[in-house]
């Protein structure tokens, strides 16, 4: 059984997965254009999930089930895999711990100055005048109540704000103080001094967030996207910020990644700009392992506990 | 009665104190300096608690209660307050919310790289390959076991840390995975990733943490001194960072503050310099303000149910 890798993990991972499976044969290539004739012998492959086209799929005679050792499925040739009746599995949820302590690092960095503190350090500034806050008593909202919107209300929650969600259904979820339907987030807005996304990108969530929507807030009030750049226009959110609708947004996910050079969003003093960061860490591709090798002891044993099946006709 | 403000607190909160006790009669001066004859007549001191001096208590002859909105105590002249037998009353407590934030806030900004991710945004420059690293499953040795040590550590906890905390008699305390004694110190430092003092500065913590301490600890690690600047002498300390002993060291407080112009912690990349601000916000005063009615209430009906009388004995 050939599993091929459409890029190169860490030695140490890489061992300790042959030293496991030794029953299996592996092909590590840095990309999917390297793999040639590997294509069409490979049973699995193990991929980050943004190179797979149609024209794979069809090459890939042999592939009976593809591991994607991310969460985002959006550049995935769902219709040829369905066709083939092809297994996917990702490793959503390994995000939840990275993000959610990202989050909270952002509002820490806004609540206690950090930024201006760096600069008062550079200029050998001793000044206690800067605008220091607190998140506790504060109310943050989060759109999507899932594995990373629960992570981040629970560590809210320690900090003793008060955690307001936001899902289609409006059902009750853990670590919320309150659930709300999406039908109801304009009358939520003005209290909130948090706004945190961490929606995907589907057909129900692209665009939804208008300018009207930041004009409902408290001006002091704070954005932070860690989920899809098109939740919210760029013109629209360029708007908000000029205007100073609100105090600041983090933006970690852009429409266009990378964000070119030159792009508005770097320059303005109210906007942060990562690198869609938050869910990168050095414990990423380990725990995303750990579901590897879970889903492989699965698949070599025909024991049907998969981790993390894709809903091919869902996408996610 | 008489109460001398040695300080101006905000209108907002003054106004609150009048309305709610008529009774009073209040005098607010800008510094000590300014009380003149008002220091003779009052029988109640709300400071800030760095200003009174031996002739001060000597002057004021109808003195009875000292109110100061602070926790640090090192400046209080206690020989003279235990001679006329005056009772004095802190605020401490109020400081381990704006405290534990802050230290949460520090450790995170070091996880997830958020100085370099600002100085790569001011060039425009959109790379992943910071080494960004999670506070999920590292360790926190806490010097001091106190109500702040405690906030840390429960926070700490929330974040699937693991939470060592060293005091002096080795109790089990809350939030706490492992207490250990001071003697034991030595025992523990190979294993953290983050060394916290909010340790006072007492005969007992003065100069205690040594160039031996540090080179113990993993070079990967972090120390963070929100307690006071002298548990360590500044030398020592330089000698520490110059050798690289740990990654880096956040320093809110000093042994002489401000830190001057030119000292050389100001300058070196592996030290972050921050104007002793870590409980300063906005809820400062306010929280101070709470406790300053509850005892003026118990002062005024002789009910004994005062909160944080000072031991003028031990000082704290």
């Amino acid at each position: 059984m050939k599993i091929l890798f459409t890029f190169d993990p860490e030695k140490e991972l890489r061992n300790q997965l042959i030293k496991t499976f030794p029953q299996c044969e592996y092909d590590f290539v840095k990309t999917i254009n390297d793999a040639g004739q590997l294509l069409s012998q490979a049973e699995v492959i193990v991929t980050m999930g943004e190179d797979l086209e149609d024209h794979h799929i069809e090459e890939a005679t042999s592939l009976r089930w593809i591991m994607v050792t991310s969460a985002g499925m959006e550049m995935m040739p769902f219709e040829k895999i369905k066709e083939k009746g092809i297994l996917v599995t990702n490793a959503r949820g390994i995000h939840k711990i990275p993000m959610a302590e990202f989050t909270i690092g952002l509002m820490l960095q806004h609540a206690k100055q950090f930024i201006p503190l760096n600069e008062q350090e550079h200029e050998e500034i001793w000044s206690r005048r800067l605008p220091t806050s607190e998140l506790c008593d504060q109310t943050i909202l989060i759109l999507g109540t899932g594995a990373i919107g629960q992570e981040i209300a629970r560590l809210a929650q320690a900090f003793r704000m008060v955690t307001i969600g936001v899902n289609t259904s409006g059902t009750p979820v853990k670590y919320f103080d309150r659930i709300e339907t999406i039908a109801n987030l304009e009358s939520l807005l003005p209290e909130i001094d948090f706004f945190v996304s961490v929606l995907p990108s589907t057909n129900k969530t692209r665009y939804i967030l208008k300018k009207k929507h930041f004009e409902m807030m408290k001006a002091s009030s704070v954005f932070i996207n860690l989920g899809r750049g098109d939740v919210i226009r760029e013109s629209v959110l360029l708007k908000v910020m000029e205007d100073q609708d609100i105090t600041h947004a983090f933006l970690d996910v852009f429409i266009d990644e990378p964000l070119k050079e030159g792009h508005p969003f770097w320059k303005m003093k109210n906007i942060t700009v990562t690198p869609h960061i938050s869910s990168t860490t050095k414990m990423y591709v380990p725990r995303a392992f750990d579901i590897l090798k879970h889903n492989l002891r699965t698949y070599i044993h025909n024991k049907g506990d998969y981790i993390n099946i894709v809903d091919v006709e869902r996408g996610y």
